[in-house]
């Protein structure tokens, strides 16, 4: 019987203190492989879904394989798909699954997630590839990478909406307090879904610092709430280029962190139209970008 | 005249308290892409290095792009490939320097290192191409990506040294004390080595995770005093798979961070004989592997 793997592992550990070490058993967050394969339905001939690629050997060619937290892995595939551009919309996933290939053992196959396309046609693998390798290079440097952005289709977020300052110095204290397994494993990236009223919608947590939003999104496309055009995504952690990419392609309009933006996630946010909001925390925060979101008295010079 | 990007870069940023937003003027740390060019020198006969790769047109394969803090990029390149095994010691590496490809605009060759090795032939590009695969694959389970580790040659680290806890203690300060960046940016992940008495050997910072430890696994290297046999790291931040796997094959014996492990980085620890300590802060701390290496009472059942 296969085990699916869980977000939480036991460890022992030693408590050290007072030059004493006492042994406790501790709550780990858990780290495994995921491997993404994509596939493409043949609704045509009735035929089940076809692997996209066939390079390696008889194998699927893996399109993405990350080290995550186990758990809303559907979530994490489509997130990630969408937000590189390959999916477009919940239309195009017929079938989400975990790998029933009878090569991998079993345990392993709630590693590998098997992301079934709706289209008749296998896509254009050239620009998939291009597309990929985009996203790893980005050009040589960060204007390359916001062209590449624009390149790839990634739309500029529309004027409005406005949101009152109190709304967001409360959305840490509320992404927190929606924390499960930070709470019992103090080591997790977490991103939070909020309405313009700082009501907390959905909040995925990760090892990985992009997975946690990579399942956001993956979650708002297969609800069919895309673009998230009169929401709020907040991160714990900081800001950086790949976090502005995956919320800009989800059409977020405000995004909010705990610590300092990079300088590439500025210019994303202000050549795209976002509203960045960094050091959140206490009763005062920063925007990097995008001021006019934030309902305030008009700006005074420091 | 070609400007060498820097580390921080200046940003307007509205400070939002009590109602009424205020115009600063802020530092962040620069992200940008750093790519990484693997060229083998021809020393025979007497020609320039050539490029390993030449896949893209008359271009050179990258090797790696990465978002980086600009600064230190040879150490970064230099670190990341002793990383992933490609590089074994300095006297593999001939030379590095930023790129003076005509076809990339000046500025833009800071976002490139050519990395020149100095073998007579060129290394298998299979080999070199499986290495990668299997970095970012790592099998499709935990147990998997250990056994990985381990076909890549990583050395099981040797018994010993054994550290006073005071030594640990200590560390976090000492590493908060060096970060010049973080103080003006405020957003920085840090990797520090450390003697076994606690003193601050090298210290680097960079908006990426993984990559402060490329930067000091780099210099290391390059100041030839691999393996790191009685050294400690610390890292700011969280432990996973990738930061022990570096630790690993740069043969630290003691591996410290502020906040959790995951699973996987618990596990690369126990396999190899690492000591792994975690949520390093106050006057406690959590041992999670090779507890023998910190001078405790004998441990208490909790």
């Amino acid at each position: 019987m296969a085990v699916r793997p869980e977000s939480k592992s036991e460890a022992r550990v030693w408590v050290v203190q007072d030059g004493e070490s006492t042994a406790h058993t501790d709550q780990l967050a858990t780290e495994e492989p995921l491997e993404i394969r994509l596939r493409v339905g043949r609704s045509v001939d009735g035929k089940g879904p076809v692997p996209v690629f066939r390079r390696q050997g008889a194998g699927q060619r893996t399109l993405s394989i990350t080290m995550r937290t186990p758990g809303h892995d559907f979530e994490l595939a489509a997130g990630f798909l969408y937000g590189e551009g390959i999916v477009r919309g919940a239309d195009d996933i017929h079938a989400l699954s975990h790998s029933d290939d009878a090569r991998v053992e079993e345990d392993r196959r709630f590693n590998i997630v098997n992301v079934d396309l709706r289209r008749d046609t296998l896509p254009d693998l050239q620009s998939v590839e291009r597309q990929l390798y985009a996203t790893s290079a980005c050009g040589v440097c960060g204007k390359a990478s916001l062209e590449a952005l624009r390149v790839r289709g990634a739309p500029a977020i529309a004027p409005g909406p406005v949101v009152e300052p109190d709304v967001l110095r409360a959305l840490p204290e509320r992404l927190r307090a929606g924390q499960d397994l930070f709470d019992a494993t103090g080591g997790l990236h977490a991103a939070g879904l909020f309405d313009l009223q700082g009501n907390l919608l959905a909040l995925r947590e990760d090892v990985g610092r992009h997975n946690a939003l990579d399942k956001l999104v993956g979650w708002a496309l297969l609800q069919r709430c895309l673009p998230l055009s009169q929401h709020i995504v907040m991160v714990s952690g900081r800001t950086s280029f790949e976090i502005l990419q995956k919320c800009l392609m989800a059409g977020v309009p405000i995004v909010c962190a705990v610590s300092a933006p990079s300088s590439l996630a500025v210019a994303v946010a202000r050549d795209f139209g976002m509203t960045l909001v960094g050091f959140l925390r206490g009763d005062r925060f920063n925007v990097y970008a995008g001021v006019d979101r934030v309902r305030v008295a008009a700006a005074v010079e420091g």
